[in-house]
């Protein structure tokens, strides 16, 4: 595709030749003939002068670092995003249902359903849908336009999701929640009757598991981004374009504001809230509320084993530590004022 | 269903119009004309004067605190359990398999097997098994009466599956457990050959893997319940009433004692052996066997990141901390034996 | 088996009746008539005057540490785990694909693809791979000679995996890495355009993702192990002969050396560069790069929860108690100074 091209489709301003033709993306360490790489952090500059990418993508900041035919962008990021879409278009699946796909509900003629899927009845999908081969689409379930299910995945009956939907293979969506009453020393299931709520334009990743609610819904709100392996238990909110890194664990109840952040592998506890624009660090554990938004971080710092061992030795003695220095601090005192000297020394 | 019906079925004690009718449960803030609420946590006693509700189960303890038709009952969240399921039964499925399913073992006529599930050869299975659509169960599997597989479900060969167990959809039970030897550089796998052996009443949650023995079994006590993305490893034992939340991680051949809990991304290594009756608290990792019953924890505590990063600093040097208050100990030790007014400051 | 048959197969030393018949192995414990035991750690020594077992295998350290008929091996562990392979033999899988796969691709005559199995266009498979049930592979997916697949596997288009590798159910292989680009508060999807490379002799966990590469490839070395549940996020590159336990993270674009041990639980963050024979002790999460080989890590010590309480409230107080510590040493410098037998007590 030529550039002035793409500058036409994408918007952002052209400089240099135009009419150079670009047939992949790349980094500028890696690009070769015939591709367009990108600039989006700074540290990277100096790889504008050895790049043999064909063009560049990058801001007006830097718009005159290179000679390149080049795209500026004030967001060279988003244009990298959508460069990368525009000349890597997904192959059009087959529309219909496969012969070996079970499928107990009318389908638009626009959606296309894989090889040994299973759709229940009363099912609703929208235009363009895709599910790929062996997921398992309970009774009831609807989906919205444009959505894509890849393979594998289960939606549990009676869920909901939006339109433009990505969700990755062996992700399950509807299971119970892990609801129990005490009977003695036994656990008594609690039939769990919510349903999974998911907005627009809602991502959810690899094997990652998303519980049906106990008597109200889970709700996950419109372009909130899942990444593989999370955990989000019944009736967790999730707010709009909140995002998640892999192996997250909210547990139940948990209301997640709008636009947080929650680093790999951190885990929220029950019936907690947490505020708009709230960012936990990877590996961190939340066990309070966060009315305030900001980062948040729990993390033990890492060190060579043999230092550890050393140091943290420490940790369990830490009140007592913390009890020594306010005696000695007392004692001090004690001393220096009994101190022939210690006015002086206080004033030095 | 009629209130006075509710209570003949599960016991408690009436109070108010029997004849009421409530057709679903919900919250007290939540319900509506005909549902029923319930009351466990005291600190909701208020909307007891707010709630919609037609009628509330409760304890004795607030037999008196409102005057709406209610169940009274000495466990009322096992109750409100009860009258869930009661008001919302499982839609029955099928009998028999799907034409789409490859089923390789007779079948009771009363088991139900979904759409392209396949069943391997020498399967026992009990009365009124349900399996769902996708699901693979291996050679020599057993599973009793009642239990209910979700979706893609995969159960590997010679495992067994007791009474009433409900596994959500993409579990797997009986993978290879991870053992290798080494072998100069490499890895040499070491065939597993035990299975998993599971006891009645028992959960395991969606996307939850629990690996086959190494040469004895990896074994699942009865009532014990998982939460999802659970892992437990290779002849891990765990013991009756136990339960985990999500993302909980059991290392290799490690007894878990029973109605023990571990709360979300606990992680316990492998070898150890946990007493009747452990709690280990939410992103705790247990590093040794803990032999009396109690609640464990070790978590670094969430700070706004600013504060961490001021406080976190000095764990590296705690070590060195420590020293130095041991060293202050000593010299003002020296410093008050020889101060003139020490005797007098000490008595102080 | 008669003994002597297995150390001609195998290499080694025998002592003692070759012609005794083994048929199974297991532990110097459990072990009865016609089983063979084996001794790799020494704690377990005592246990071969009391073993049932009719054999043992053991280092020459420990050969005559027992009269029983015995495998002399100086890697007795590396012997047990080929024995157990020899006297558990996998049972052959039909060649060919089950009436009910769905096969997109010509295959081998001694390929085997399970029921209900995917498999995709232009998909290459080597001899005797062995496709289990519920698998779906995508199109121009490779994998090498005598892999496995177990059962609901999901590779995504054009990935590679080498020869004998062994892909426990419900892992999924090139999912779409997590890469979004931020445009004001919405996320932008970067579509993922790499692939996965695995090597040979690589071993894929239960429910364990590994994501495809952004622009380049996620790339996983000869010989890795990796255990259930674990998540290797986009253009991640894993060392020869590098090994994970359960519930391991990997976030993007970081680079793991050969020989790596990383404990179950451990979560290290992206773009970091981890040294050749660095081992991350479980539960721990590595933010930094480690340029030196050894072991790390970062737990907060376990305690029982009232114990915790008290110290780990002291945690958001440390760099307030530093100071004050150096506050006391100073302070105790200006009355040491001042004090009459400061010179005398300083010299004890």
């Amino acid at each position: 595709m030529r550039l002035d091209e793409i500058v036409a489709r994408l918007g952002g301003t052209l400089a240099g030749d135009g009419s150079i033709i670009v047939s992949q993306v790349a980094t500028l360490a890696s690009a070769g003939p015939g591709q367009i790489a990108f600039l989006v952090n700074p540290k990277y500059r100096q790889q504008l002068q050895t790049t043999r990418a064909a063009a560049v993508i990058l801001s007006p900041q830097f718009a005159d670092a290179t000679d390149l035919p080049r795209l500026i962008h004030p967001n060279p990021y988003a244009c990298y995003a959508r460069v990368v879409g525009l000349l890597n278009p997904q192959p059009a699946r087959p529309t219909g249902a496969h012969a070996s796909a079970v499928v107990h509900s009318p389908l638009p003629a626009s959606v296309s359903v894989g090889e040994n899927a299973v759709v229940g009845s009363a099912v609703v999908l929208g235009e363009n849908v895709v599910i790929h081969a062996g997921c398992v689409i309970g009774d009831g379930v609807a989906i919205g336009d444009d959505s894509v299910l890849y393979p594998n995945v289960v939606i549990y009956h009676d869920c909901q999701i939006g339109r433009r939907a990505v969700i990755q293979a062996g992700a399950v969506i509807g299971g119970d929640g892990f609801g129990f009453a005490r009977e003695g020393e036994r656990w008594l299931k609690i039939p769990q009757i919510g349903r999974v709520i998911i907005g627009d334009d809602v991502e959810v990743g690899a094997n990652t598991s998303i519980d049906r609610g106990a008597l109200d819904d889970t709700v996950i709100g419109d372009g909130v981004k899942l990444d593989n392996q999370i955990q989000i238990a019944h009736n967790v909110v999730i707010g709009e374009n909140s995002a998640m890194a892999g192996c997250v664990g909210i547990a139940g109840s948990t209301k997640i504001g709008r636009r947080c952040t929650v680093g790999g592998a951190g885990m929220i506890i029950g019936h907690l809230e947490l505020a708009d624009d709230t960012h936990v660090s990877a590996g961190s554990l939340v066990s309070k509320s966060l009315r305030k938004p900001g980062q948040y971080t729990s993390i033990y710092p890492l060190e060579a084993h043999a230092d550890w061992l050393h140091n943290a030795a420490q940790i369990r003695r830490l009140g007592a530590l913390a009890e020594r220095v306010a005696e000695l601090e007392k004692a001090l005192a004690r001393v220096s004022a009994s101190s022939p000297g210690s006015d002086a020394g206080q004033s030095e």
